[in-house]
């Protein structure tokens, strides 16, 4: 006695009208769609593939893996996200289309909203190891007008590829914000960033394993810059030459955010310091979109 | 300036296109297969809804609830699943369709395998609270053959809507296992289950008061049935006359399913044992299908 495809779909099928039509009663019509398009894509999926149930039992297990890895330091959901290409098909869902404007990339899970504020000039690097780097550069609009006051966020892997909430004992460090000068002006001592891999002893890293994928991301400085009436830029600058930039397990490059970290030795720094020994300097401008994409 | 929508489809496109090829080289092909239909229906449901960056916030902080309420004894990822028919359709594309054999339903949260052996005839309530209610039947295969010796692991919430692994002192009540005997039949004394709420204290809770459903699931009793030779049967018996069969919290309810609990008082039961006072039977035979679907 076989199977009879037709019953078979029937059966499926009736199941997925069962849980859409339990949703119809949502208050919020957001919601409503939402739920309602997950419930349809989810279905779809497990149709497919013909899910089996030990198949099933593997994902309630890696999300109950990932859970348990996640904490105040650790954020294996986005991680998963990442690597799935969710945060950047989000992040072009979102971008506006503003020729010229700077464009986004993931934000990753290293942020932190305490970071120390640092003065115009100032260095965020703080003791995380690595060649020094000036960084500099205008936050502006794309007609070109400077923003004046722009909050820069900054923040980045130090030369061993860690960034400081990876570290055992706590500390602070490679992350800072500072405001734009009266001309748009922005500048700050950092470190050379280095490629590094994504945290990969959990489960995320277990799925890039098992599909033959690295974990390595091509060394980038992050950015986030907010302004009144500008929409909030959450970027990267990728440095040049890296040999990971067409590989990012996350899916982050974009060409225009590939910039040069020119070498210097033994000469004076732009605001007149000598770093002593080797150092770097890398030139940017941070283009922001208005609200309504331009 | 506003946006081409033939750009932004074409950006979008191309995550996706650059994330598939990511997992070109995914040694197994049934992982390289579930991948590909895992990230086009992901992408597909991120696209059809437009999803915003702070909804894929909501998102992340969703799962993140959902794996800091799992523990040993809660397993909020399953509750998810279940609510969203993910669980049941899982159920609808493995079941078998073999005619005349117990339909399958939800595995859900509650089992524990470390239940005790009980005797054909026991007591699985050990403690439980509720009206005792026997119940007995025969394990059989579709073609009426008895199947001797099938483990039977039966499992409840008590007359107040809980199981076991939700009383706070960690006692074991509700549920055991034992065998057919040699013409297939069982029989066990249990307590008659109660409609009760899956628990909605957490994230998946906050998700079915947000789209107006209920966290009720109607009584029933949960059965796993495991014989050489056979596919392993997993499901439930439901009461028939229940307020929540229509509304099941997790689209568990299916027709045949539905059991009759018959109501006696100061009679012997057919064991020849005087419950005294109140006291229900059940009777359902276990149909289990061959591993080829017959």
């Amino acid at each position: 006695m076989s199977t009879d495809p037709a019953l078979v779909t029937d059966r499926e099928q009736a199941v997925t009208e069962e849980v859409l039509a339990s949703f119809e009663a949502t208050p919020d019509p957001r919601l409503r769609e939402v739920m309602h398009s997950l419930v349809r894509h989810l279905h779809a999926f497990a149709r497919d593939i013909r899910l089996s149930e030990h198949e099933w039992e593997i994902a309630i297990e890696f999300l109950t893996r990932a859970g348990h890895i996640t904490d105040d330091r650790r954020q294996e959901f986005i991680l998963l996200s990442d690597v799935l290409g969710l945060s950047m098909l989000t992040v072009a869902i979102n971008e506006p289309s503003a020729p010229g404007a700077t464009e986004s990339t993931v934000f990753g899970p290293f942020f932190v909203d305490t970071a120390p504020e640092i003065p115009l000039g100032g260095d965020i690097a703080r003791g995380a190891a690595g060649i020094p780097c000036y960084v500099s550069g205008r936050v502006r609009s794309v007609t070109g007008e400077p923003i004046v006051g722009a909050r820069i966020e900054v923040w980045e892997a130090d030369a061993d590829g860690f960034y400081d909430v990876q570290y055992p004992d706590g500390r602070s460090a490679g992350r800072g914000w500072l405001r734009s000068g009266e001309n748009g002006e922005y500048r700050f001592w950092s470190v050379l960033p280095a490629p590094y891999p994504i945290p990969h002893d959990g489960p995320v890293g277990d799925l890039l394993a098992a599909t033959d994928r690295g974990p390595m991301r091509p060394a980038h400085l992050h950015f986030m810059v907010t302004a009144p009436d500008f929409r909030s830029l959450i970027t990267h600058i990728f440095v040049a030459g890296d040999p990971y930039l067409d590989c990012d397990a996350v899916f982050g490059v974009k060409d225009n955010l590939v910039v040069e970290a020119v070498r210097h030795t033994d000469t004076a720094a732009p605001d007149g310091s000598h770093p002593g020994g080797a150092w770097t300097s890398i030139t940017f401008d941070l283009v922001l979109a208005t609200h309504d994409g331009r």
